[in-house]
């Protein structure tokens, strides 16, 4: 029996399908204009988010490496310091995860342009970004949905739990993220895998 | 212009639909057999992976705490030793990944179940596994897709690069491995959430 | 020439070493029974630190999984929720840097036991712990060393920069701790070796 | 009582001390020539050591950051591929890590520098390394201390369990390399806090 198995990752991608259509184009051209402009002049991308957040956001932060970005992941040994030219991407469902928002708020005293993705423009890591891009999802904190995940959905609870909505979408949309970039820079694959590490763990 | 962004989301989408109904039932099946008997029993459980599909191996190691397992990651700060009753979850695309293979053999001398998660049952880590789950993908070492892959693709060259389809493929695929378990353990989101750390980076 | 090479290692030697003499043995004595008392009730310990803190913390959350503890480290994947019955070890030579203070906020509100390392009883982090366990260096936010430290080196300038002497001394101190906690325990370098990694990165 | 705290520290304090004079002046200035000289032509230096080990490297390459080297750390997010104008300096008090080992026989096939700093310079990893900086030091995996550490200790067996001789000692070792460095290249303590993370975990 591996029903669940079939059933959930069939609600995940209906869920990432839905998604597609409803992304703010706007919100998403801002974002990939201030990275190809850091990409450009060469300034810092510091990303973070905690959990399976962070997760996602290092597996965009690999990606942004093989790209040729100035890449770096908060906690990791040699991030260096940020300044007014760099670029946070703070990645947070609720926009509520404590030390993400504390991190962010130090960057911002910093005035480094940050980036949010999150399911809630209005929490304290929304309002305080630069720019928002909504990836819809569900909440671990709350036992509630937001609104825009419950139309996705519809009156169903979802199978999957806590904030994996959320953090699936928010992968796949990242992914899309590296492709419009290697377009705009005019990366091909081959210059990607010339930089993917030769050892690794 | 954020087209590549959505083809790419879409293109993720379609690819993961498909690998659904491609699921070895079987190879799913001993897999879940394999972890609810750990869980049962409080074997350690061990996940590795490189790159990418180390972050993958993490986002389901987290979850798997948050349900209750003795679970560890590769590289991690508190990992212990391990033994002939605990498993080893090894994720990789290829089945070839040097750091992967050389740990999973070093696991099998001990003993430990190993089960492997790759697109290609007959690499060496397929081979030295008990139990292999073919996720279908695009290996980032050779040029060319898997045939399986290239079914779902059909003849077009895939957008999303390197290993992105069988690493986005194998979250989503764990994911559904976790609703499983819960259902298989009678496990709520509610006893999911008092695991989740409350203090969290 | 590597003449500072070994000015700089007889520098940290020497200072440790004045160290041994001037630690607070009431403030050591209660962070022993702490964590003796937390491994014998199966308490859960967070240790946290930033940067190379933080790495001094790992070394020690490792020496306390060999020795049996249920131990976590902050960041990393498994670390699961913590409450009043657990312990927090927060790592910082100057007592405020901001993500550890906010993470140590958050763990006084679920009345976790705080133990500070610390060179400044009266930072933030001081002021909210239960136990400040004073271990003298120079702290990199600001450009004078404390007192403490100024009387072990004299008036010399030390070569070591920035946090290096606190956290060398930091260092040498756990694992002095580990060592007390194996006699208290009656744990034997067999123990710790039984649980050591045997497959490790 | 805090009895072994303090004999375990002069333990560790006296073992270091010795270790100054025994250090082998031309190793270690080999050690510095190849690291300047990446540093002024901008060659990347991979970091690798597994356990306390690996920890203790993070500390040294978080250093070489603040420097402004171009260091990575194995199995971090960010780590590229590595070629024959780099360096790896591994770290294994037995220099026989497995995972350490195969990783630097990855690097030697790409025909990187690499140095390896270990108690023995005829282990697996001493043999395939282009310079060899002995630290004595116990190691974990056998019973026995090297001809180098009984010297030091004289009879006694120690108390500080597994490496911990080595990992302490290698870290003040490679705090001393960062002085030396700093003088080499000119740099301050303020050039270093310059860079050193103002958003850090």
């Amino acid at each position: 029996m591996i029903e669940y198995v079939r059933k959930t990752m069939k609600e995940i991608v209906m869920f990432i399908d839905k998604v597609i259509e409803k992304l703010n184009e706007e919100q998403v051209s801002l974002m990939l204009d201030v990275l190809e402009n850091a990409y450009r002049q060469g300034s810092k991308i510091l990303v973070m988010g905690a959990g399976r957040s962070g997760l996602v956001g290092r597996a965009f932060a690999m990606r942004l490496m093989h790209l040729g970005f100035n890449v770096y992941v908060l906690g990791e040994t040699i991030t260096p310091s940020i300044g007014e030219r760099d670029v946070v991407v703070a990645i947070s469902g609720s926009g509520r995860t404590q030390l993400i928002v504390t991190a962010a708020e130090a960057a911002k005293k910093v005035k480094a342009t940050i980036i949010a993705i999150t399911s809630y423009p209005d929490s304290p890591l929304g309002r305080l970004a630069d720019i928002v891009v909504e990836i819809p999802g569900r909440t671990k904190l709350a036992p509630d949905i937001d609104y825009f995940a419950r139309q996705i959905l519809g009156i169903h609870e979802p199978l999957a739990p806590l904030g994996t909505l959320f953090e699936d979408t928010a992968l796949v949309f990242l992914d899309g993220v590296v492709v419009e970039l290697m377009h705009r820079l005019g990366k091909s694959e081959v210059d990607l895998r010339a930089r993917h590490a030769n050892i690794e763990l």
